[in-house]
C-alpha cells in the first residue's frame, strides 16, 4: 500500500528488552520496511538506555531511507509492569531494577513524537494476534521466553490487562516453590526455571560442577558472550550436557503452558521470544508432550500450541499495531 | 418478594461435592428458604449418587413446605470438567473418577424438571458475584477449597469459561513440581498441596511419623470421621502439629492467590469452600501475607482478597442464579 508523499503514515515499533533493543519502521499496512538493533546496557543507567532507544528508533527510520518527520507515532513494549495511561514503567526487575520510569514522557521529549508504552508481553501477543493470526482466535495466551518470561492475554478478542493493567505477568507464576531464586524475590517462578537467564545460570553451575560442554571450547571458560544461538550450535554438534539442560527447560515451559491452559482455557497458545526462536526445533516436541501430560482432559481439544512465525519481531510488530491504533494522524 | 400461588417461581440450587451434596430451595429474589444435605457416597457408583442428589433436592423442597411442582428448574454445580450445553460431566477425579456422565439427562428424568449443569467453581463464583458482590466488580477470581480446589473466573463482568468451557481449573495449576502426587496424575498441583484431601493426608502421615495431635484423642487413631471443623477445634485447644499443617496450607493458598493475581490481574479474589469456612480465622492472615509477598508490585493495588460470607452456600446460591437465568417460566 503506497502513501502520498508527506503524510505521516509510518509508525515505529520498539521492543525494549533486558538484553537488547529492537526497533522496526512499519508502513500503515503493518509491513516492516526497516529495522535496527542495539544492546540495552541497562546497568549503565536510565539516561544511557533512553539514548540507546532514541538511537535505535532513528537508525530504523534511516534504514528505510525515511525521516522522523514522516513518522506518526512510536509504540514501545517494555519488560515489567506498565501504567499505560501515563506511559510509566512501574517496575522492571530485568532493567537493572527500574521503578517508576516515565518512559513515554522522556522519549516524547527526545523524539518529538507521540509515544505509547505497553507491557512487552501484551505488545507481543497483540502483534501475533493481529498480524500472524489475523485477529481470528478469541482467546490467546502468548508466552515469550527471553531474558525473562513475558506473557500476554487476548480474551474474547481483546487484549486483556485486568484491573491494575498488570494481567499476563506469567513469568512470576510459581511452579517450583522450592526452586531457584527469582529476580523478584520469590522462588521457582516460571522465569526462574525457564528463561534465558535461568538456562545460562544452570549451564554455568554445571560447568563449575565439572560438566563437559562444547560451549567452553567455543566461547572460553567464562562464557562471556554466550547467546541462545550458541546453545543450538552446541546441541547440533552433540553436546549432551546442553541438550539435557534445554530438555529440562522445555519441560518447565510445558508445565507453564499446562498451568495457563488449565486456568484460562485458551483457543491458541503462542510461544515466542529469543529463546524460542533460537531453540524451537530442540524444544517444541518436549513442550507439547509435557503440556499434554499436565493439562486437564478436555482442555486442549482443538487447541493450537504453536511457535510464532514472527519470532523476535513479535514485539516490534505489536508495538506498531499499538502505535497505529493510538497515534492520530496529524 | 411474594409470588402468586401456583406459579413455578422457585428454583433449586445443588452443590455436588466429592464429600457431600447440598441443595437449597430459593425464591425468585434468590433468598434461600430451605436446605438439605446428604453425603455423596461416590464410591458406591453413579446410580447411588443420582438417587442421593434426587433425594437431597426433594428434601430441600419439603423443608420449605413446597412441592416440586412449584419449582421452575434446578441448577447444579459439579466438580470437574463440564460440557454446559449437554449437561455432561466430562471428567471428575473427585467423584470416584466419573467420565462422560450425562448428569442433566439423568436428573431431568428423575425430577421431571429442567436441569442445568455447570462446573462447581464457575457456579460458586457466579453466586458470590451476583449475590454477595451485587455484580459490581468487573474481574473476580473465586478459589474454593474443599475436597479438591475449584476455581471460577468473572472477567469483564461475565462468567469466563474459555474456548473449551474449561477455564478456571485452578486446582490443577502446578505450584510445587516435585511435590505430592495429585489425583490427576501430576505432581504438586494446587489441590495436591492445599485441599482438604491434602491436609488430611499430611496429618495422617505426620501421625505415622510419630507427631502428637489431639485429633487422635478426639477421633481415635484412624481419624475415620475427620472433618475440617475438627482441625479448628484441635488448633483452638493448642494442637501445635495441626496448627503447623494449617499454616503451611495457608501459605500454599497464598502462593496460589499470588499466581492467579499475577496472571489475571483481578479486582477481587474471593476465597470460599468448606475448608475456608471452617478455618478462615486460622488461615486468612497467613494467606494475605503470603499472597502479598509473591504478587508483583502494583498487581494488588486496591484489590480485595476476602473470604466469602456465603461460606458453603456459594455453590447452591450460584446454582440457583444459573437456574433462574436459564429456566424459562412455563
Amino acid at each position: 500500500m503506497s502513501e502520498p508523499a508527506g503524510k505521516e503514515t509510518y509508525i515505529v515499533g520498539v521492543d525494549l528488552g533486558g538484553t537488547k533493543i529492537l526497533a522496526g519502521l512499519f508502513d500503515s499496512s503493518l509491513e516492516c520496511i526497516g529495522t535496527a538493533k542495539v544492546s540495552t546496557k541497562a546497568q549503565r543507567g536510565l539516561d544511557t538506555v533512553l539514548s540507546r532507544i532514541e538511537r535505535c528508533v532513528r537508525d530504523a527510520v534511516d534504514e528505510a531511507d525515511l525521516s522522523l518527520k514522516q513518522v506518526r507515532g512510536v509504540g514501545i513494549g517494555a519488560p515489567g509492569a506498565v501504567d499505560f495511561s501515563s506511559g510509566t514503567v512501574l517496575f522492571a526487575p530485568n532493567m537493572d531494577g527500574w521503578k517508576d520510569v516515565p518512559l513515554k514522557k522522556e522519549l516524547e521529549k527526545r523524539l518529538e513524537l507521540p509515544v505509547f508504552v505497553e507491557n512487552d508481553g501484551n505488545i507481543s501477543v497483540l502483534g501475533v494476534h493481529v498480524v500472524e493470526l489475523k485477529g481470528k482466535p478469541r482467546h490467546v495466551i502468548g508466552i515469550f521466553v527471553g531474558t525473562g518470561i513475558g506473557g500476554g492475554l487476548i480474551m474474547s478478542g481483546e487484549l486483556f490487562s485486568g484491573f491494575n493493567h498488570t494481567a499476563g505477568e506469567i513469568g512470576h507464576m510459581i511452579i517450583d516453590v522450592n526452586g531457584p531464586k527469582c529476580g523478584c524475590g520469590s522462588r521457582g517462578c516460571f522465569e526462574a526455571v525457564a528463561s534465558r537467564t535461568a538456562i545460562f545460570q544452570r549451564i554455568k553451575e554445571g560447568i563449575k560442577d565439572g560438566e563437559k560442554t562444547l560451549l567452553t571450547e567455543m566461547l572460553g571458560s567464562d562464557l562471556e558472550d554466550l547467546r541462545s544461538g550458541d546453545l543450538r550450535k552446541a546441541i547440533r554438534r552433540g553436546d549432551k550436557f546442553v541438550g539435557k539442560v534445554i530438555e529440562q527447560v522445555a519441560e518447565y515451559i510445558g508445565i507453564g503452558v499446562a498451568n495457563l491452559v488449565n486456568v484460562l482455557g485458551p483457543e491458541v497458545v503462542v510461544l515466542g521470544g529469543g529463546v524460542m526462536e533460537a531453540l524451537a526445533d530442540e524444544m517444541t516436541a518436549v513442550i507439547l508432550k509435557t503440556a499434554k501430560e499436565h493439562a486437564m482432559p478436555g482442555t486442549l481439544k482443538n487447541v493450537d500450541i504453536l511457535v510464532s512465525k514472527l519470532g523476535d519481531s513479535a514485539g516490534i510488530t505489536g508495538a506498531a499495531v499499538l502505535a497505529r491504533r493510538e497515534a492520530k494522524e496529524k
